[in-house]
């Protein structure tokens, strides 16, 4: 490893955390840079698989677009390796949690991300991204008692309504 | 991007670490350093606004200092962009829990964070950082059956009284 | 700091990924590659130390390697320091969550990692690790209404069985 595959490193990186932010910000058309053309995903052991940029970001935008949905995507860990001057592959640690206000639940997951990146025309871009859980758990929201939603994006723009 | 692009940067994201670390371990005077003095502050939406070192590090400490107040803030998916010699942008997403055991609540939530750096006589600190929630909750504990707190730093020495 | 320390302070980074995804992926023979012969551990401030890189290896798969047991160990916050061409230090946040499916708990913890690392041979090996709880709690699973496991690496292949 040379401080130059640092710097390529660092941009797989940082273009897996524009692709995060995207979809927890709902920024759809900036998402859809992140991939190439002929991208292909395999979420959850692969029950979400995709062909496609278009058909990836149609299916996360459309899982993911209602006000009522609140994710926090987060990976950790990346162990990526340089497999030539354009390719790469790297694993991430992924913790996810969606709190569903309409329909009322929390899901909460761990999984290991797999994923294939290449450099088109100077940019770092997915070329597949999948992931296995570690585990996922869901539960309802109405039956916890003295759980209450306090900030969101959507409904108070991104500021607390506790009064402290 | 160089490789001494870089360096700047793996400082910039210590210093965010060490911010986090002064919170989370109540290390008041350490936390000083991270800032300018002229340093400006807009956490939750701009609700908790405040202007200088020293108010933000007295509200930070005012906030957070008793025992009872058990917090992990961490932060992910650092995408900095270095704008001059001795100036950088940064966007971060948040996870935070808060477990407050004499009032009672446990609070977890995820934001972003936007944030603008200074080198200072060869220092970064932090000029300017603020967030907006994706998402906050709010949960009472003595509601929760079954759950008990098994360590603190503040009240075990960091270590679990579980039997194991 | 150097682009030359860049490269040593990654390879000690990779190292401390490959060691949680080893224990979050029950992968125990690969897991011992991250520890000197004689590396001691301190976790959970001190209560459960260990002399040894085959004692350590021992008590992480005794208490870890069940189907039922659910790991996410996640690392954050990485400050590492070179203290010589050989040997560094290094601080990290940990988050961590366990499910026990059949002893039917939660467990959520906040620590921090005071690690030391040396090379070996050309490669980075853990020294020393330890942590110190922030807070640490368990939950009773069976008294939380509407709480199901939906995904497992060890019982569903790491597909959610969620019906989207």
């Amino acid at each position: 490893m040379t401080p130059e595959d640092l710097v390529e490193i660092e941009l797989i990186k940082q273009l897996k955390y524009k692709y995060m932010r995207c979809v927890d910000r709902k920024l759809w058309s900036e998402l859809s840079e992140c991939f190439t053309g002929d991208a292909t995903c395999a979420y959850s052991g692969g029950k979400y698989a995709h062909e496609g940029r278009d058909a990836i970001c149609a299916w996360l935008e459309g899982s993911m677009s209602a006000d009522s949905f609140h994710s926090s995507h987060r990976v950790h860990h990346p162990e990526i390796q340089l497999t030539g001057p354009t390719t790469a592959t790297g694993t991430w640690a992924l913790e996810d949690t969606v709190i569903e206000t309409k329909l009322g639940f929390t899901l909460r997951g761990a999984a290991f991300y797999e994923d294939r990146y290449v450099k088109e025309d100077g940019s770092w871009k997915i070329e597949h991204t999948g992931y296995q859980r570690s585990y996922e758990e869901m539960q309802t929201r109405k039956d916890v008692p003295g759980l209450t939603l306090t900030a969101s994006a959507w409904s108070t723009g991104g500021r607390s309504v506790i009064d402290a």
